[in-house]
């Protein structure tokens, strides 16, 4: 059983992995802001080729922001986690410019699957996603 | 009250001004196949700077892929409709260099708000991603 | 603009004449443990005929005990207010004589459409169902 | 390998086995029509009984008949399978004396997972709701 200090380190040490490989998560302009045991804050401003027809900021960006959060957040159980299954919701729209926070936590777990949710808030702390993923837990540790 | 020819036409107006403006799908190399009242088929390559930290393909891409198709789906009503919230799963990982394709098309729908499922297959015809949206008709028309 | 008592008066009302007519909720056992603007809890006690074909409770039971509580507390606003979409995941099996909670609240919103989340949990406080559900606010006051 | 004839069989037995514990589903009047292997159709018909505090359709009523016919179609292939996540839509409400079918089948799968849909319907024809539910394959086979 780890001690909590191993299990942060432990944690730093598989998302610092993680964002080494993460080409997109770079081209989005992702920083990690805090990494702890089943949590993860993401952030990144929104650039002009982020806009959708709309001119607006393209869905993408909210959701890849978060399954980025939710991604590091649930990886740092030790053993490879993916996705499942991820759902969006955007309750304000997004603009150039805006930057935008996501705090990525874990729910609820059972043996092997983890029930997150994110919540992406812009520069004057509205809410402008809500995200939620469910992780499946395989045998496989982090190297 | 729209002929069918028209309502073809309209639908193909509003995706070529959408596509115009959308920088990200742009990034993203979205090609639009085809276009229809209420449906869109959209493809794109995955390229190297699309993976995330496990070096399989961001879920954000195919997740952002379907998002496009859906929204170009939907407005081809003629009225501005806006996604209000979208679920994604993967039946399957997605590697670089894989071509996927995102058929997205209308389920259901009532005054306000439309019902759309976009599968997303890969250049073998493997589903490796199923989303759904519900969109938000507005008021305000397409120019 | 209403003070905070009057709208605190203003959600019991509303939920005392949705209880009243609600059918299946009075079926299900179901008690309205606490209302506030934005907010409710509520709980019931699984019985024997409440279970699926594994005979374990059936998934219906703790969507409708959420949706029920959902429901109760985004019409607290004062106007009519429907349910477009719901999503439910289940980190723990739930079984019979269990008593279940669900405390729902108002995550974000918009001007037409309320974000609202729903955790029910057992009677050693486990989590066994996680909630969403997206409203849409009509223009129809409640009498 | 089973051959087609022994598939249908076991499909039939399981389900069969199945309803005959599924106290819930009996309440709610829900009819087998047609099983298959990884589909299913059910049918129940809305009484008094299943309205909410607005007085029509509880939003649990179409849910509980889509994910008994969701539960009846995935656990068709032999092992003991169960829901992780559902998400549902209502594209028109439900009334009264209205005769709802739901139609389930696999959209997708992969080794442990089973990606579904059901579609109700009414007794006119008109999509009620729109169902998704992901399964999970447990290594337990049926008796």
């Amino acid at each position: 059983m780890s001690s909590a200090p191993d299990a942060q380190a432990l944690a730093e040490r598989i998302v610092a992995a993680m964002v080494e490989r993460d080409a997109f998560s770079r081209w989005l302009g992702i920083e990690v802001l805090e990494v702890a045991p089943r949590r993860s804050t993401c952030r990144l401003t929104v650039r002009d080729d982020m806009v959708n027809g709309f001119g607006v900021t393209h869905g993408g960006i909210a959701f890849s922001l978060a399954d980025s959060a939710f991604a590091f957040a649930c990886n740092t159980n030790g053993n490879v986690t993916v996705s499942i299954e991820n759902a969006i919701t955007y309750p304000a729209p997004i603009q150039v410019n805006d930057v935008l926070t996501a705090v990525a936590r874990e729910d609820a777990a059972s043996r092997r699957l983890g029930y997150y949710s994110a919540v992406v808030a812009n520069q004057r702390g509205e809410v402008v996603a809500l995200f939620r993923g469910t992780a499946f837990r395989t045998e496989r540790e982090h190297a």
